[in-house]
């Protein structure tokens, strides 16, 4: 544990932001009337009957004033998509409600749109907390909705994912397929939802599975033999034989020496390159389609998911 | 919004529950020199100089007037993996300090071990909020790790999902192979990853992967025609024909009428129901081996992903 007293301020805000917290923005209005308002996670609900919330500002803040002598405040909740105006709000020096659509709560207060809940507020204490003032409000009015929240955690934002209950131990007979049950039926899914485009284009071409598996093993490297295709191609439990790669030779597809063997080493022709291309850009477009609506992050997630269920232990 | 002064307190607690939050452990000493604590969610940093942090606790907890009388309390911030320890200090009548290893803080409070972070407190102020007292400790110690948080939002538990950058937009040409920055690269990696051990046993029997494919098909569905399980295995890009099924049968695998033709349904034999079912299991247990050190959270979260990637844009 630190020592008492003076704390290192880094080490304790660290500390500190251990603790997740949504983001919200807290508006008035100032005695010039002006709007006035900022991203705070301090935000805490307090008492039902009556309904309590409260948050704190820093005395320092320039915006002390307007909540000190304002009689009324709005907090807002932000949804995980808003991350843009919780960063707004937290910027000095800019025009912090241009072009926001603003609704007036009690005694005029700015009431932001489009947020998780929001809470219309009468300043009911405001009470002393070190370089703090805590303010707590009666909640006159609210609304909520069921988005998504905004997190904020050890600095940074973070999306929720809800823990879910771990099915319980069915001692399930094992069966002759593959359930819904089985990640492998998902996975497997994934895969040929992904491929299945390209799958077509290949067909289309006239091109085997076999042949396909040969030429995307020279599209990962191309100038191998006809022996280590074939070893590749088995590790995926298949087999590829010589006269699998004869067939793409004689439709110019690979270039190999002749006579062929198992050390013959075939090459992409420029056209074969060109076709293998078009279809690991159908591939793309696949994952694309199967991608619409991700967040980035939620993609990132995937990704290091299947990762690590490929014996990736590595954390991150 | 909800017209002002006396709210349904469900439709207010849903509301409030809107701002996540992480998930402390307060603890204390009674005057009886007994150990106290409960979960709170209420945690609020308020000051860095001095050091101040706020929870608030119900007026009619049983637990008020330890804290009320107490001049210390500690608030500990749990980890993920300590949603246990979570519902444990949530719940009335049980001990619940059984079995921890507890060090003593100031005025000998309770102090747990584990926790993503923790402040020994001394109390500074007991403030009026509502059905609540808000208790504002000055922090006099405190120790943090790296712990993943333990949330709360909307009533039940959740886990932290980092917001990632989104990658740069790099115009990228498209290449003669996926590479790792493609999701089907990964996809395609968890699909042979979990099969591998499976594959090599139907290679062990010496089935072909078109052979496999059939009994598949008819694992899934028993007593379809040739016709049909060509179509179904087509869809996967893939030819069986007749002559697969007669090898099948010649093995004693399948039973089928003859002569032979698109029409004639195969069934499985007891061998090879058997013989499938063996498979399936070394297919799960090479499912269990790759998702070893999973959080169950994390596997529903992983199939529910991958169900989206299918197509199923159904939120939850």
């Amino acid at each position: 544990m630190q020592p008492s007293t003076s704390f290192d301020t880094k080490d304790l805000r660290n500390a500190l932001g251990a603790f997740a917290t949504g983001v919200t923005i807290v508006t008035t209005r100032g005695s010039d009337d002006s709007d006035v308002g900022l991203t705070a996670n301090s935000f805490s609900s307090v008492s039902l009957n009556p309904a309590m919330v409260l948050w704190s500002l820093a005395k320092t803040s320039s915006n002390i004033e307007a909540f000190r002598g304002g009689s009324h405040f709005a907090v807002h909740i932000l949804a995980s998509e808003q991350e843009a105006l919780s960063t707004r709000f937290a910027t000095k020096g800019v025009d912090k409600f241009a072009s926001l659509e603003l609704e007036r709560g009690p005694a005029g207060i700015p009431m932001l749109r489009d947020c998780t809940a929001r809470f219309a507020c009468r300043t009911a204490f405001q009470y002393e907390g070190g370089d703090h003032v805590i303010f707590v409000g009666e909640v006159m009015a609210f609304s909520h909705s069921q988005k998504s929240p905004l997190v904020f955690h050890g600095g940074r934002y973070g999306m929720l994912l809800r823990k879910e209950d771990a099915p319980p131990e069915r001692v399930r007979e094992v069966g002759t397929s593959p359930s819904p049950d089985d990640l492998i039926y998902h996975v497997s899914q994934a895969y040929f939802g992904i491929r299945r485009n390209a799958m077509k284009d290949r067909q289309r071409r006239g091109w085997t599975d076999l042949e396909y598996a040969a030429m995307a093993i020279l599209g990962r490297e191309d100038g191998q033999s006809v022996a280590e295709i074939g070893a590749s191609v088995r590790e995926r439990g298949r087999q590829v034989t010589p006269d699998v790669v004869a067939g793409l030779a004689s439709r110019g597809l690979v270039s190999v020496a002749e006579p062929l063997s198992a050390d013959s080493v075939a090459r992409l022709t420029p056209a074969g390159r060109q076709a293998i291309i078009e279809i690991m850009a159908i591939l793309k477009a696949g994952e694309a389609e199967a991608l619409e609506g991700f967040d980035p992050s939620e993609i990132q997630l995937l990704k290091q998911l299947l990762r690590r269920l490929c014996g990736d232990r590595e954390p991150g």
